[in-house]
């Protein structure tokens, strides 16, 4: 069904493809197959319709609320893919008549989806179809497809009805209202529509052109509009073996864009400025814009491609997998917006923003394209004053950053989530109101983009702004406990979503203790500076006041500590005493949280079992906190308790395996996480890509194989290779340099790259610490039997 | 494709079936295969889902604004019909496997939906698949499906997820706010919503029964829930020649229903009620509750059933498919609420209700069921006000009616319509701005009711009113020509659609001229009596005043004249000036308003042609006011310049045809006229039913071949059988005492029926003009060789 060969031998490791068609599993591949450019995300449906099919187009930011009762989310675009094929009168359709052969690749060096099909109608007339689609990773706004059929065996009338449809909904939540339906020039369709609340203008505009054997044809395709769709009707007469091809180049543009003004100064409508854009495009034809998105990929992936000599070749694939999601899912574009959870790939998680972004996915950019990490960076400041907002709605001060985000940064979390099977009634969710960790990952993913890029002037516009606004969110937030003469936080949800209203959980209090010392760390620099970024902070935070606060509470948060004896940290103040159960039946399973069928949210609170890694997590991000030791014992006890029910999990718990160095544990846990989407559980990812997951694969490769880390301005390598592999060489920035680093079984290379981006840097030395040993990089390293 | 031959000859004239599976024509057959009550209509899509597939599922008089541009429409409720179907794992979908036979039928008898498959997977298992669904015609709220799954070759698994779909919308267009959604009991589902604008909750609950051999199993479905939905999955085990059965008992209850009250007075909430009223309708089980609905229908039938001895038994049949849509289509619950374009079988025109009602539809209510009559004729007078505010807003007076009416009376029509292919820009729609002779036939309609029925009670509290207030409407709009010395009525739309803004539309004149001479004689006959109704109406409406602007004004309309050599009465102004053109092409088309492929309205407008009767529906609407000579003279200039792109106009001129003795011509646009939905047009009716050429085939058949026409409180009969038919016996009613007429070729037979209903009414003689002599009927009237 699933297959990772691919037929050009040049193309392994390239080519993710499906050799069957099952409309079972129409939603797995609409989610691998999905195309975008971090603009835009397109879900691969198929150009004919199949009961069950969904068809998304998202356009990153554009957020709307369709009723007040409910929270915001990206609204489903109109959709411009669909293609009403018929052939001799009968409509195209994999599940009526014979397929001959079949074959749909995401190929993606090149962002391409390809599908290959020799069909038979029920009457014993064959046709080869083909069909091509790329969403322009050189031209945001583009996409493109084109479709050629060639009747096989006798003459035939071809027919195509192609249009846009604003008919699409959310799951049946219509955002749009309805615009205006047009057809230009014969060919040219447009389609625009505002968003329901928040005012919106899309513009879809789409251009056709006919082709009979490579030559253009005259066409007069008939038109029609129906509610909230506009269409053209092509007929077209092919002799056996001629080839029809119908090419559709399209794009979208709606108000908010960056590139978009506005129509001051004398400039045209958005709907006029979308058309002469679709127009000039078009005029390049299909080959010409495609060869300048598969240059740009071609570029990305020289400047990012990693490198994997593993005995499975699904590794290499796995990993490419990963960037070529990454790319697709980030809005590199735009500093308003950032990941969604789903990246544009599905419904799921309404395009919400978590700490997803900041913990699984920041890190993959920040070491390898830190001009995005920038943006994902600005993203949270952007969203500071609702964050502001949430704080003062609840009784704190300081910023309290949402659970999910949107565009505000105000709290986007939705109340009511699905029926409990054992109550038989909705429950609530309870991650808005008290997952509060958030709120220090968030300062925790600024001073890591600063750590690892050195960036000060973000730092200055920006970053101290969060981390010192968080701290005081904190500050606010810490309970006083008497009898412990210690400031507490209860009722909380840490990482580990199966415990729901613990208190003391060592994740938020470490973390939110790690935020407030680091407030006081950036206070106490910039008032030595006495520089003019001091002055405006202290003008608008006055931190003086607040910084004898943060010292005063800081020495008093509680830190629960590693057992004299037995060296377990609790997650929090009851974990360690709650029931152990025998979790076997519920590890591994194909089903996530299949523990669910059986116990109840309020059952499972009461068992020693974890949705996900929680107080490990902090092993990873403060890893000099906690000594080998300590972090030994507790991998140990959580391990075997945690249930990997969160995709974000996995791939934690293999980096950390890499710390223990069990690599057998490490490369099965990396080998689970790259198949979360990309495996042959054929519903996992129906409602999008999964994408700190996908961050995670990264994550397990690079930070955990790769031994990639930073503490404090420090670059660290650790590299280890599983059996599994020869060889590992990745691209990686620090502090503005690109180095190379490839890793053998008995050699560690580190080179630094030199390109336009470094010309400008000067070449001190830089230290990097391996595998716990100083050393100093000019232009290259070579270090054996590390 | 489509048949109308039962398997069993008792059937024959009952049922029409589908005998193969084409997914091209799933509209066609959804729209024919409705099923309902007046208060659901419920479109027949298929329990397995395919590609543009329409579920709907209306409640009669539920209007909501989607959005504020918008025009108000019928909300698509839930989806309760679609079930999941997976056979060892395979899902049941007809376009693929092997079909190895296959009938759905509707039967009209007893109103049942009814398909039967069997069916090889592609892998060489057979089953057999039964499905069985009802609209509930003795409980308004209820509709019963059942499924009956039988594995011919080899054990199977067999799952079945059914569910409440509430991610519906109408074209995209989303009504519903979400609600809430509930699983009791295990197999009790509920799901409520509330329409986004009008605040109307509904209530959909669903009940269902597992049965293996017919022993009821204890079923433990796993409930589900998404967003807008809750579902269960059944999972059971069957041997070879088992069958296994589920049944659905589901009901759609709303907020503003009739038999609902409201919470007030310890009621409980309407969810609570639905579920007490679904669950105590399920303890019967599917098969009393289809015995309870299926016997609703055969008194329906008994009482007015129709009966057509033809050599082609397709008249026969389509006479009760018109009495069966019919009866679907109208809520004769509730006066609030009206008949639609499309009855309730599609979103074609948004529910709404025009001229349709009172000049197609109302006659067959008239003189078959005048109680369901009266409900129709009170609707015009509940939303009187609405008529009012719209003439208000105009600058008129009095009470102009909307060309597209929903709740409230006012002016329901869209301003833009489909693109004109010429100009390539949306069409503006006049016909809520100027197609004015709807208040004219509403005052028609509600005269007509109190001539037919005599129902003085009726036209006390109602007609009177809306007689007095559509004439001062017309008042106010006259004209005053100078010139002439006339009033005149310029820039309307007449019944022909294909003239916009003419001056002196025949049909508008003679109907604004007869609405205001209906005025003064019902005021005058008001003021003889000097009762309490004039005392109210005089006070209300200050009659004195009105009458004499009334009497002034109607001396002095101007009235198109036949012309003194050609007896030609002007369509309009100019329609005798235009270009003439060879219209055989256009005539007798499948394709609808074929010429708007060749030319554009404007251009139409420049050309003798018209969409539909026009001057012609004044010879049977005020048939004694032309003489016969006038009549036929212009039925032989109007009849072939006529297109009949509008489903109105083939009855229409049948029944003309009758008139002007051409019975050959008159069966062959019958014929026409009952296949516009039920012939093999498969595109005819996608959007729904065309109710008034429902309405029209009786009209054709009763009024054209029975010839049963009134005037003026005088009953006529003017019957003449076509060839093709040997006899026609039906019901009829007239001023509150029921007739049987039955006609053949030599024999005219009128009895009167003693009824329950009629026990109270006095013999008394009845004169009844019979091809002009005037007989008196006591008993039975038997008259041979009229």
């Amino acid at each position: 069904m699933i297959g990772y060969k691919a037929k050009d031998a040049l193309q392994n490791g390239w080519v993710i493809s499906e050799t069957a068609f099952d409309a079972r599993y129409l939603a797995k591949f609409e989610t691998i197959f999905s195309q975008g450019n971090g603009y835009m995300g397109l879900r691969a449906a198929t150009e004919e319709s199949y009961a069950g099919e969904r068809r998304n187009l998202f356009v990153a930011g554009t957020f709307n609320r369709f009723a007040n009762q409910e929270v915001t989310e990206l609204p489903n675009a109109a959709d411009m893919l669909q293609l009403d094929i018929r052939l001799n009168g009968i409509p195209f359709h994999l599940e009526k008549g014979m397929i001959h052969s079949y074959r749909r690749e995401l190929d993606l060096r090149q962002g391409e989806l390809r599908r290959d099909i020799v069909w038979e109608d029920g009457q014993g007339a064959q046709f080869k179809l083909c069909f091509r689609r790329f969403v322009s990773m050189s031209n945001l706004h583009l996409l493109g497809m084109r479709v050629e059929i060639t009747p096989l065996t006798q003459p035939a009338e071809i027919s195509i009805v192609s249009g846009i449809n604003g008919q699409m909904t959310n799951s049946g939540a219509q955002h749009f209202l309805e615009g205006e339906r047009r057809i230009f020039e014969k060919e040219l369709l447009q389609l625009t529509a505002v968003t329901s609340q928040s005012n919106m203008e899309f513009v879809h505009t789409s251009a056709h052109q006919l082709y009979r054997r490579g030559t253009r044809l005259q066409a007069y395709p008939s038109p029609s509009m129906e509610r909230r769709k506009v269409r053209l009707t092509y007929r077209v007469q092919a002799d056996a073996g001629e080839t029809i091809s119908l090419d559709k180049i399209a794009s979208v543009h709606t108000s908010i864009d960056a590139d978009w003004t506005g129509e001051q100064n004398g400039r045209p409508p958005l709907a006029e400025f979308a058309r002469d854009n679709l127009l000039a495009a078009a005029c390049k034809g299909y080959d010409q814009l495609f060869e300048d998105h598969a240059q740009a990929w071609q570029r990305r992936w020289e400047s990012t491609g990693i490198e994997i000599g593993s005995s499975d070749d699904f590794d290499q694939l796995s990993i490419r997998f990963a960037q070529y999601h990454l790319a697709i899912m980030t809005p590199a574009h735009d500093s308003r917006f950032s990941i969604g959870a789903k990246g544009l790939t599905g419904e799921g998680y309404k395009g919400h923003v978590f700490w997803d972004t900041e913990i699984f996915i920041l890190p993959y950019f920040l070491y390898t394209e830190p001009g995005t990490a920038r943006k994902l960076a600005e993203y949270r400041y952007h969203t500071l004053n609702g964050a502001r907002k949430n704080a003062l709605d609840r009784g704190y001060r300081g910023a309290m950053y949402p659970w999910e985000s949107a565009v505000t940064g105000e709290e986007e979390t939705p109340e009511w989530g699905p029926v409990d099977v054992v109550t038989g009634t909705p429950t609530y969710i309870w991650t808005g109101k008290i997952e509060q960790h958030i709120t220090a990952d968030v300062a925790y993913g600024a001073w890591h983009y600063y750590q690892a890029t050195g960036d000060q002037e973000y730092m200055d516009r920006y970053g101290y702004e969060i981390v010192m606004e968080t701290a005081t969110f904190w500050a606010s937030r810490l309970e006083w406990n008497e009898e412990k003469q210690r400031y507490h936080i209860t009722d909380v949800i840490g990482p580990d979503e199966y415990k729901e209203h613990v208190s003391n959980n060592a994740y938020t209090n470490y973390m939110a203790y790690w935020n407030i010392k680091k407030a006081i760390e950036c206070t106490r620099r910039l008032m030595q500076t006495g520089n003019e970024v001091y002055t405006r902070l202290e003008q608008k935070l006055s931190l003086n006041e607040r910084l004898k606060e943060w010292e005063e509470k800081a020495q008093r948060i509680y830190l629960p500590q590693p057992d004299a004896e037995s060296l377990l940290i609790p997650q929090d103040d009851t974990y360690l005493e709650l029931q152990v159960i025998d979790l076997e039946k519920y590890r591994n399973q194909e089903q996530v949280a299949s523990i669910l069928a059986d116990y109840s949210m309020t059952q499972l609170s009461d068992i020693q079992v974890s949705k996900q890694a929680d107080i490990l997590v902090l092993f990873y991000l403060l890893e000099d906190w906690f000594s080998k030791e300590v972090k030994a014992a507790n991998w140990h006890y959580y391990e075997p308790k945690t249930l990997h029910d969160s995709s974000l999990s996995l791939s934690t718990h293999s980096l950390l395996a890499c710390d223990v160095h069990d690599l057998d544990l490490a490369y099965e846990m990396f080998a689970k996480a790259a198949r979360i989407d990309l495996g042959t559980n054929m519903h996992s990812c129906d409602e999008g890509i999964h994408a700190a997951s996908i961050g995670g694969i990264w994550k397990a490769a690079i930070m955990g194989f790769g031994g990639v880390r930073s503490w404090e301005g420090m670059l660290r390598l650790n590299p280890m290779l599983p059996n599994a592999w020869e060889r590992l060489s990745f691209p990686l920035y620090w502090q503005g340099v690109r180095l190379q680093v490839t890793v053998t079984r008995d050699q560690l290379v580190v080179e630094r790259i030199s390109s336009e981006a470094n010309a400008g840097s000067d070449l001190r030395e830089m230290n990097i610490l391996i595998h716990g040993r100083p050393y100093a990089l000019k232009d290259q390293l070579i270090i054996n039997s590390f």
